[in-house]
């Protein structure tokens, strides 16, 4: 442990340049290049006063030119581009939870898909008054599944998965007219609203944000979390590794790459075959690795302890390697890039969902009910594929950290009640964590999310921000590319501890677990939710009082808006730094910076400032603090 | 009908400019000041090719930055972009259809909604299966809209509507998997598709983007206009006037404008009470007329005759008369211009839906359940309000043409059958007129809709493509502004039979109609589709081969890409005056106005010079002809 050491920004810096080179030697194109195309970016889109909402446009809002045609001003603009950015992240998650939902109508005993946690599954189903006595574990699957698929589309109702938000929330969402409906309905209410003519009052449009983001949160995130503990397993602590080291030369490498684990899970299965191994070897393989990029890598990671190659800017970088045999990805994020870059090298990039159909791409469609033929045939090509390699192209860096990952809910509690004096208290809460909360132990928490943008140096916030926050005896909740930044750095390693306070030290000492928790993946942030509900329930507080803030410093996607709107509805303030193009609006920023507490006790700050940024996170975690008394 | 003169465009543009003159005396902003503070528009959003989708970027295409940030090209770009647009226009339709579906929900016998026409909604009920024998009208009411409410949502099987499709439209669908499911999913399908990282190839994007304009065609829309039809009354022939004279200088002057009839249906009623009339009367008017802009006069002039006092350009002006007590509005198409401008007059600016939420208007929270109060309250608003009218601002030209109105597609058949010999021949058939265009009376049909931009002269390409078209023989149905342009010039009095080539010209008289026939608002649209599904199974042809064809002059909306789609989706070819902001990619061009006719039989084309557009309509239709031998 003595020579525990983080990977710095500037190590994985020098990787990717010693990589560029590669590239630029087979005449590739990269994120890095075509940033500086892109730069500068157009100031109206920045500031979101673009307006391509109808024909008779597009209009642009200029002190000269207050008004779009239609007479919309900066404030109405900068509103309905915020709530459609909000649509479509909801729309990408919520779809992801139907396709799992869809999995799992389709498990069987058999496979491909079985039921791996049918405890979670009887959970669910109790919480949606579904009878479970002497059921088939199947149908019971199958029953769910479908009530879970009218989630998306029930003409009555709301949401059913927000019973598990704490009264007082509840009330919050009722009294402000944001409780989700059933998810597709948010999301065409929203396209609705900012349709041509209808819509410009910034007040409106910020609250079917959240009741968008909201349906998302505590509808189809949660969906595609809970079904895929139910179908894979809920994750459990397990040992893995981060970074590009994680690629073998010897081996056929297969990166796993976007968001469902229904196909990767397969990949894995596969790839872990014996036949399939015989036939690696058999084309002058030693083996198979199958690695992953962003949430299809979080995913089997916390399942299956599968290699993290890199979050989202790395994913160049697994095919610059020169022996990367094929990238397999189902949907989201994946850079349209990859399909001319694989030209550039032996790699196949195989696109699998009509959701993401991409040039210059291997289609294989992928289907439940083909799925294992689909992912034989995709190991299978990745194998064939091993004998195309150039040689002289390849370089593996062999930088990679330990990380200890799979910290669902569920393996919080169970880790908290390791350290629970079971005689005399009660197992099975997250009291544990409260007692070293309120004793100061701990100061508080952070769920660092999200992705990074070009506009940060890759990690750079979110490394040094947890640093800073575990530094101050403040644990960090991590997912998505935020929780790979953290095990790239070696902040999910064990012995990452001594760069805590004394506080989180001796916490992670004594429950044995690192002071940064990997929780999952993007849509993993419904756990977190969870966790804040668990929180509040077991401290008779509500969520706004505990001191517990959600930060993205280096938020992308449309999907990162959706989250934040839940999570500050949720009654989590939300530290962004990246700017959700509403600078352009005074009015938008207030409400979001602030008008929205009263409806829902909590509210954005946005701030590019990585000291500020850290030091407000504190502030606001002790000004929580001191509310208590605590 | 001798002294019968068209109403030109030069005298409609002398009246605005008079009104414009009182605007600038009260300092009122105006949409052709607006349009010259925003031109010229920005060309990366005119050709599509700017992309904020995340917040990389923003990024934009040019020859020196032919990618992305994430890689995407100006293909990728400019068709999620066209999908996205579609998304928008399928979602405003259809949440109008669902609207009607609540309010028939809620119909009740003593009102203030009931059914109109039962035998419509007993025909749907059969169509969908279900049981109507010995059932009260209200109890099956309220089973048809339930069911129908489910089509928004529903998980399994597509669109109910789409039955009625003749059988080898709906083979292409299937073969070109684009049959529409759930109105809702295929608008969540096509957020997540082109959301950051999911699909960059056109052809897929394409591909969803007449999923889910069929949705809105033959789902949500078809929604609207039936069940609207069920409530309201199926439109029959009708008269009534159009332009700002509609006005009376004497009464008090209500506007309706919007979409969704369920609230001007009660203004109209409220209006007509006499209790209220009496309640003006008292209040120095002489009555109270109500008069409509947009869909929502639309709807009431075909079932009511209320008057047109004008179309989507001509909204300010009718505040601008000084003589509008109110001007109530439900959803789309209106413009955020309103509030500041109707500060500048008396005039109220009544905003009532909640998707439609805009800044200095009074919101009066119309729901079908307080309907009736909501209604009354607005029509005393409007009174109330007479009195603080400035005679000094008030001007009403008297500008205004005769209209007949009212061709639903039963009209239509209806009409048709009383030209028929009823000894002889079958009757509610669309025969007759498939015998006239067999034998060459009549060329064939153009559907002229879609909105006024300020790209286009107000009216200008409506109006002369119109009277191009009569004069060749080819007969109009007319829905929306496009319908609106037709009245207000004079195209709909009978007596415009005048400008008819001699074989529509005597089919006018025979039959008693106007050449041009309005057939509704923007979501009857949907009445079009049945009368070329039905034109189709009377002929035995398909519908890409029946001489008909498609406009949109002068669109503007996402709406109007969405019926675009839909349109060619369903075998017609469709031209445009306006391109959709997708010239910035040979390929998206070449698939629109080529590529598609493999999946679908019909295309796009977009021209922006009057003669060539009419030239190529007629081309297409002596095409069509010439290809049956006709």
């Amino acid at each position: 442990m003595g020579d525990f050491k983080l990977t710095t920004i500037e190590e994985n810096e020098a990787i990717t340049n010693r990589l560029l080179e590669t590239g630029a030697k087979v005449g590739a194109d990269s994120w890095q290049l075509r940033v500086k195309n892109q730069t500068p970016h157009c100031k109206f889109g920045e500031q979101g006063v673009c307006c391509r909402i109808c024909s008779m446009g597009p209009c642009r809002i200029t002190p000269k030119a207050p008004r779009g045609i239609c007479g919309c001003d900066a404030h109405g603009i900068v509103g309905r581009n915020f709530l459609r950015f909000t649509a479509g992240g909801c729309a990408a998650h919520s779809d992801h939870g139907r396709e799992i939902a869809h999995t799992l109508y389709q498990a069987k005993p058999e496979g491909p898909y079985k039921v791996k946690d049918p405890e979670k599954l009887i959970r669910i189903a109790k919480e949606w008054n579904i009878e479970t006595e002497g059921k088939d574990i199947y149908d019971l699957a199958h029953e769910v599944a479908y009530v879970a698929l009218g989630e998306y589309g029930k003409i009555e109702g709301y949401q059913n998965f927000t019973s598990r938000a704490p009264e007082h929330t509840r009330e919050l969402w009722k009294k402000a007219e944001i409780t989700p409906r059933a998810v597709d309905r948010e999301i065409a209410t929203a396209m609705h609203m900012t349709h041509m003519g209808n819509t410009s009052k910034p007040e409106a449009l910020v609250r079917q944000s959240f009741r968008t983001g909201l349906s998302d949160g505590w509808g189809g995130s949660m969906t595609g979390t809970e079904f895929s503990d139910v179908l894979f397993g809920t994750p459990t602590p397990i040992e893995t590794e981060a970074n590009l080291g994680v690629m073998v030369a010897e081996n056929v490498n297969i990166v796993v790459h976007g968001h469902d684990p229904s196909l990767s899970e397969l990949i894995c299965e596969y790839a872990d075959d014996p036949e399939m191994i015989a036939y690696a070897k058999s084309k002058g393989a030693k083996g198979i690795t199958v690695s992953g990029v962003c949430c299809t890598s979080n995913e089997v990671a916390m399942r299956r302890g599968i290699p993290m190659a890199g979050n989202f800017l790395q994913q160049e970088n697994v095919v610059l390697t020169g022996a990367c045999e094929a990238i397999v990805v189902d949907v989201q994020c994946i850079f349209p890039a990859l399909g001319p870059l694989s030209k550039c090298f032996h790699t196949k990039f195989v696109t699998t969902s009509p959701i993401c159909q991409m040039p210059d791409s291997d289609f294989v469609r992928f289907d439940a009910a083909t799925a294992g033929e689909n992912a034989k045939a995709i190991v299978k090509m990745a194998i064939d594929n091993f004998e195309n390699r150039n040689p002289d192209l390849v370089y593996i860096p062999d930088t990679k950290q330990k990380a200890t990952v799979g910290y669902s809910l569920e393996a919080i509690v169970k880790t908290l009640d390791g350290v629970t004096n079971s005689q005399v208290d009660e197992t099975g809460t997250t009291k544990p964590l409260l007692q070293c909360i309120t004793s100061g132990v701990i100061r508080g928490a952070v769920a660092m999310v999200g992705c990074n943008n070009p506009k940060i140096r890759p990690d750079y916030l979110h490394v040094e921000l947890m640093k800073k926050m575990i530094a101050n005896d403040i644990v960090i909740i991590a997912s998505g590319c935020s929780a790979q930044a953290a095990a790239k750095a070696g902040l999910m390693d064990k012995a990452a501890k001594d760069l805590c306070g004394a506080g989180l030290k001796r916490v992670c000492e004594l429950a044995d677990i690192p002071p940064v928790l990997h929780m999952g993946s993007c849509v993993d942030i419904s756990r977190m939710l969870m966790l804040a509900a668990e929180l509040s329930k077991d401290s008779g507080l509500n969520i706004s009082q505990l001191p517990v803030v959600g930060c993205a410093p280096e938020w992308m996607s449309e999907k990162a808006v959706s989250i934040g709107n839940y999570v500050v509805a949720t009654g989590l303030d939300t530290f962004l730094g990246v700017d959700p193009y509403v600078s352009g609006s005074d009015q938008m920023c207030e409400l979001l910076t602030n008008g929205v507490r009263d409806w829902v006790e909590a509210a954005y700050t946005v701030e590019k400032d990585l000291d500020k940024l850290g030091d407000l996170m504190i502030e606001r975690i002790e000004e929580k603090r001191a509310a208590l008394g605590i």
